[in-house]
């Protein structure tokens, strides 16, 4: 196959995952059928077929791709980060602006778990399990560094702060005030405090 | 109607709405048939209809009834607390101990709005601003009475601390070391430090 073929391919395959994210988020995963996802994207169900196979895997790709996303975030941030609470200030900004700027897409990963198959959830939730982890490692490096002063478990705190910062899934507002990266800054200092 | 016989017939509609949260939590509002919740609660579908008419009123009544609590309780808890920061933080035991106590109820309540009929989700929309609103009175009361140092805007700090205590409905385990009091007591100090 042709770059460019390849190229136009993974475009369209990428169109369709974006507006299943959409779909899914508005109509929910269970009541969209593989019809109203070729209606939306403007492909016959045949050509639709030829880039996913099923809804569900549609689903399982939209989980996989959010669970990459935000590993490979937390990898890129611990290796340019100077300090441990310069990387914590920085997750926290990060997975706001990365909900925000995929708002729907967020909304099916935090409501749509129950149409995942059970291995994929299993994944899925040692995934989530993997990202608290190395997120609760840089606040215990920070607590170290003398740099955060943790009032409570390590484990409760983190569940804290990306709990507070997911939900913005449910409350960002595209036309307000603040962008995703500044409404990130502004939750970062409502636990650390403001940036230096 | 007889005392004991209406009390009989509010027990047995508690008993409806309780199945139905935990229906529309497992298996979401839109794949669950009134036929599903009469088989669930041990009724026939003709019993079931002298309760409840359809299972969106259920959906409405059951947002309702949260929206009900959760001003209630930050009304008595303004009612009982000495300041502004033991109200505070009295919201956030609250607000996170419910939520444990209510799981599957604030799972529907928090992913199933799409389900509501229009009118209801503007008032849904409308409740929540308003325990937004309160919520943020207390915390600039706090500030006011000198006892807290809010570092960014009113609003964002308050949607921060819920969206930390309502993300508990994701990841609260029933059978994990702490109860739902003991977490919200943590979380609370999360924000605000260890209480006095």
């Amino acid at each position: 196959m042709s770059e460019a073929i390849q190229q136009r391919q993974d475009a369209r395959r990428r169109a369709v995952l974006d507006a299943a994210a959409e779909l899914y988020a508005t109509s929910g995963y269970r009541a969209t059928s593989m019809n109203d996802l070729a209606a939306r994207v403007g492909l016959s169900k045949p050509a639709l077929y030829h880039y996913v196979r099923s809804k569900e895997e549609v689903l399982v790709e939209l989980y996989e791709g959010v669970m990459r996303d935000s590993t490979d975030a937390v990898a890129q941030i611990e290796a340019t980060s100077a300090t441990a609470i310069d990387a914590l200030r920085a997750v926290i900004v990060q997975r706001v602006a990365y909900t925000c700027e995929n708002q729907a897409l967020l909304r099916v990963f935090f409501e749509e778990e129950a149409g995942l198959p059970r291995g994929q959830l299993a994944d899925v939730l040692q995934a989530r399990r993997a990202y608290e982890n190395a997120v609760m490692a840089i606040a215990l490096r920070a607590v170290a560094e003398g740099a955060l002063v943790m009032p409570v478990s390590a484990r409760i705190y983190v569940n804290t702060i990306l709990g507070a910062a997911n939900w913005v899934y449910k409350w960002f507002d595209p036309r307000g005030r603040l962008g995703p990266r500044a409404l990130g800054a502004e939750i970062a200092a409502a636990f650390l405090g403001p940036a230096r």
